[in-house]
């Protein structure tokens, strides 16, 4: 945590959680849709990707147990978002509306703090995807991939993972097997 | 402006500021440094990139002015980090020090929120930039550059424009050239 609570400061943040349960393949959020809230993954997991044209998916984000998401251009201007997030498996997530966040900053100011710490976390973590995404092999990708998210390597399909890096699920498999192969 | 500030609170926060002039080409940071500020450009032009194992050289951001620049996992973490960090023209900064920006946060807390809406912003335009680079096309993608950039698009070399959108100089150089022939 990055910031200490009273016991009533604790309890007027959780009075505005809203606890939501999401069946696998349900859509949180749609492309078109304005987001008005950050979700905060508490069981199973979330993605967030958008569609190409030749409709291939791209996967921005994995949100595991304890991960945040959400189509932050959307939150931000309140204009409709780019992006899908839908479950991978059952699961349980908090909601945060942007109007109730806005209320808790104006009472208990210190909330900014633990919510900059959390978007310059956030922010560092897309620098290093993004130079990875433009100057390193799909072997490295995949390597960084394994240390963000080491709890979803086993569990996810390699469809999903290989949308996440940006090969085909062919490709990645054959990856994956030389890599076996070598060892 | 995010945050009203008295006359006192905006001088504490000057009296931080550290002004520096860097000359086309000279480097403000580099690959294995620990990143102990962020800059804030005033004049010219900043670049932050990283050099594949080919030698090329792939842009994450240009900083033209009023936009803040800095490689933030290593500012995070203050372990080395994995950018360079130069000028593209005779540039003139504003320096701020991690350290500084501590005591500042200590001093006047409502800065926390100045600083969370500037990461959340930087944030928003990484997710959007992330998903253009896994499923937009080139020519979108420099579209992309026009709306984010639009008084670079005249002034930056084009080998720096295909660096950050992801083509070759030449291949960028064919595209715009059709484009032109179209209209």
């Amino acid at each position: 945590m990055h910031i200490s609570l009273t016991t009533e400061e604790e309890a007027y943040f959780a009075s505005f959680l809203q606890y939501k349960n999401i069946r696998r393949k349900q859509f949180l959020f749609q492309e078109g849709d304005v987001n008005k809230f950050q979700a905060f993954v508490i069981e199973g997991c979330l993605r967030s990707y958008s569609i190409d044209r030749s409709g291939f998916e791209h996967v921005l984000q994995f949100a595991p147990p304890g991960w945040w998401i959400g189509d932050m251009q959307s939150i931000i201007t309140q204009q409709p978002g780019t992006l899908y997030i839908d479950a991978i498996d059952d699961t349980a997530i908090i909601l945060l509306f942007k109007s109730d966040l806005e209320k808790i900053y104006t009472a208990v100011p210190k909330f900014e703090r633990f919510f900059r710490i959390l978007a310059e976390n956030a922010l560092a973590t897309y620098q290093h995807r993004l130079i990875g995404n433009l100057s390193l092999s799909a072997k490295e990708r995949y390597e960084n991939f394994c240390r963000l998210y080491p709890s979803l390597i086993q569990c996810l399909p390699q469809k999903q993972i290989a949308a996440y890096i940006g090969v085909t699920p062919e490709f990645l498999s054959k990856m994956l097997n030389q890599g076996t192969a070598k060892k």
